[in-house]
């Protein structure tokens, strides 16, 4: 598919420690929705339970900058509704639970073509990045529902481990560090993982990628290997299949 | 099916802080294996990637206490290995690898079926204890393989948290606890949740169900609520379907 048109901006997380719901990415958003004169944003709430409620917080934190808030599901035609939108927002919850009703309104292939093909310009935040990568496997939920495939809308052709974490060497717990979870990905699939910490995004416009926020990435390279990478760093090279 | 027979050990991990591998439920051990005359237990392997590595590091766990181990995976025809077998000890590691595996060699209605008719003991830690309930939809682990289903062996009709954590309430990071994840499996399915914290585990003896180790256990009941139970707690009310 031709990505010359991709708009994204691929949040670690919604949340913050010490600032409000979305505040710390206040700046990328308006850059991001300045870029193609969004004014209203269509919310994709299927990764939480309560879809009015959800879609009330979103609305409540992008009103006041500016940008109407609605909600897909309230839409009674969903395909029309995302086909005349200016820009969706894929929000966080669990990525098992949003995949898996994504696939039931059968949105997987036109979430993806308006994206790549029509520059629909898409947020997602924690489990709305994880559906917007290559697949579902490297998602830190608990697989509460089964979607029908891990596979996901593959907007980028790599995989992201939101809310990604350093390990914490004072912990007596037993259960496995996120880079042991995640290096047993890369074992089985060799293919590379982008860990982003709270407060990073990954920026994506055509073939250009690049990491926000005042804090690193780590990438997990499909050899096994990692690399830290500083705020602003080019990761156009992971948009290479 | 009848289930009069079951003899299971379900450990919520392997590996304790301050304790060698398997080490704190030695006793556990033998007494499930006395019970059942146990010499020689066949560990299934799969939940890991280097399926002799990890066999021998049971083999130095359990042969200085009198057992013999053999691993599944060097057995040419692994139902008859299953069904000849004193013992089972599916090992902890990926529960999705794992599983995937077992439906791959068509083990899980066998295993369900000798466990729970011919009363093969069945000792599970970790992934192993996730597979041995209803479904593992309360994994922790990272879904790096898709198995064809959640389902599992079904060996109890409920759901088994292992390495069950309490939130650190100190924490900064935005990620749900595990907690909120529970509950969110709870909400969607209404099926109780067992948490089980390291060093504790499930004995399973017939139709009685009992805590064992020097911890509570946290119960995620189906209607939302939830409970602490202690030490030497009957779980037998679990059972009935």
């Amino acid at each position: 598919m031709n990505s010359g048109a991709r708009n994204l901006l691929l949040l670690s997380s919604s949340r913050l420690h010490g600032y409000g719901y979305l505040e710390h990415a206040r700046a990328q958003l308006e850059d991001l929705f300045k870029a193609k004169n969004v004014k209203t944003v269509l919310f994709v709430p299927y990764a939480l339970r309560d879809h009015d409620k959800y879609t009330a917080t979103v609305r409540a934190a992008l009103q006041p900058w500016g940008y109407a808030v609605e909600g897909l599901h309230t839409k009674p035609d969903p395909g029309r509704a995302l086909r005349e939108a200016q820009a969706i927002f894929v929000g966080g919850g669990n990525t098992f639970v949003l995949l898996k009703q994504l696939y039931e309104l059968q949105l997987v292939e036109l979430i993806r073509q308006l994206v790549l093909e029509q520059g629909l310009t898409y947020v997602g935040s924690s489990a709305g990045t994880n559906v917007a990568t290559r697949s579902i496997h490297t998602t830190n939920d608990m697989p509460v529902m089964q979607p029908p495939t891990f596979e996901a809308l593959a907007l980028v052709p790599f995989n992201i481990n939101p809310h990604y974490l350093d390990a914490d060497l004072s912990s007596q717990h037993k259960g496995e560090t996120r880079d042991e979870r995640i290096e047993e990905f890369v074992s089985y699939h060799a293919r590379p993982v982008l860990g982003l910490r709270e407060g990073t995004s990954l920026r994506v416009q055509g073939d250009r990628a690049t990491l926000l926020g005042e804090r690193n990435a780590k990438l997990f390279k499909s050899d096994g290997s990692t690399v830290e990478y500083e705020p602003q760093s080019d990761f156009s090279f992971l948009l290479k299949e």
